[in-house]
């Protein structure tokens, strides 16, 4: 036989300070939203420590010693948005890896397929890319509690490199205009592997793709609304390849 | 005739209010000390901002996104460090790139030479390459200003990538011990690149130089005791090697 506690409402206190998942009071109560937040931050964090790399990486290709040290001060803020990540990732009581893991395929494919061959390149691919994600990320946002809103938004606030892109593209297509050709294909190039990619995901993923279709608790969009949103992402798309003097 | 300011002690009370380098207690009023002090913390300010790029860089051939994870973490602690050698710079009214590009040839002819192949070689250069370069660092502060010699050790503060690559070394080697010879000949490649860079910039820079060797105001060590600081440094790295499992 089992024995019963010799006072039943001290079961219940401990419940108190440790309240049940209930999803009317607790998000996370809902295990199916649970799941697209871990997938939708694991994906975020990945994203960040993948952005990390790269603009360290395109700091090899910085003219200049200032051009050098902008970038890695960039990617130090990547970082440090990453770790905000993880740090969320294990108050959920998940591995930060664990939540990472199923999105590294698709990232590391996006990166190989988009590696840029000089400068130019990596600053229209930090501008551009991140600037799709950025948006999607946005997007997304509106469907999430409060608390994991305030955290997305955090991290994608801009770290500068916006303007730091816009400004070393411009001034470098103004010297020599022939550089527009190239680095338009270049930005359609990017939009492709990133849609792509972005598919890759949706169709392995289904608690991510609910919470954007409306599947989970109904918190997502319907299927008009997201079209719409594509086409607010491709609007913004043009708008910042023109803000680089580029055609979309 | 040149006009005599109307009360001389005026700029008495300015002299005082931004005193006069005086070299007997402001240590950079003996200006080939400030230009030996400059050349130090620009070559240390350039070594730490390149060691952001290999980490970070290294951290490709990351095997798991944890291992990923804490070389990027290290790559943003050089960062840091980076970051306050350069407002020192700026604090002692010199441009920090002016003070970095002297030692840029040499630097990266380095980590050219010494391009990792893979994650071992890399946490090998990282440990082995990073440990010269200390306690070369640490020897030298022994002859500056109080001030300059705190942020000359504060800089030079491990970040935590001695103990990891260790690790992970030895790990690997237990593993595969066939791994030990190869490791081995990179280690000794590391340090002869990196000797062979020494002397470049020693013979480049007579400021750096003579403050090594004594020349200025008597504040370096003469040729005796400079030979016995490159027998400590040796040893170091002869235990260092050892720690990895490895033949110096």
């Amino acid at each position: 036989m089992t024995t019963q506690p010799p006072d039943a409402s001290s079961s219940r206190v401990e419940a108190l300070t440790e309240p049940p998942a209930d999803p009317a009071t607790d998000p996370m109560g809902d295990s199916d939203y649970r799941l697209a937040v871990v997938d939708l931050l694991g994906a975020l964090a990945y994203g960040e420590l993948t952005a990390f790399e790269r603009l360290a990486d395109d700091a090899s290709f910085a003219p200049s010693i200032a051009d050098k040290a902008a970038l890695a001060a960039m990617a130090v803020a990547e970082y440090n948005h990453f770790s905000l990540i993880r740090s969320r990732l294990e108050e959920l009581g998940t591995g930060p890896e664990e939540a990472m893991e199923p999105f590294m395929p698709a990232l590391e494919a996006f990166h190989e397929r988009t590696a840029p061959r000089d400068w130019l390149e990596g600053l229209v691919k930090a501008y551009v890319g991140d600037g799709i994600a950025t948006d999607f990320y946005r997007e997304i946002s509106a469907y999430l509690d409060d608390s994991t809103r305030d955290l997305v938004l955090r991290v994608l606030e801009d770290t500068g490199h916006s303007a730091f892109a816009v400004d070393r593209v411009r001034a470098a297509i103004e010297a020599d205009p022939r550089l527009a050709g190239r680095l338009a294909l270049w930005g359609r190039r990017l939009v492709g592997e990133a849609l792509s990619q972005a598919q890759r995901v949706a169709a392995e993923r289904d608690a991510l793709a609910a919470l954007l279709v409306g599947g989970v608790a109904h918190r997502g969009a319907d299927l008009a609304e997201v079209g719409r949103m594509f086409a607010r992402l491709t609007e913004n798309h043009t708008r910042r390849m023109a803000s680089l003097g580029l055609s979309a």
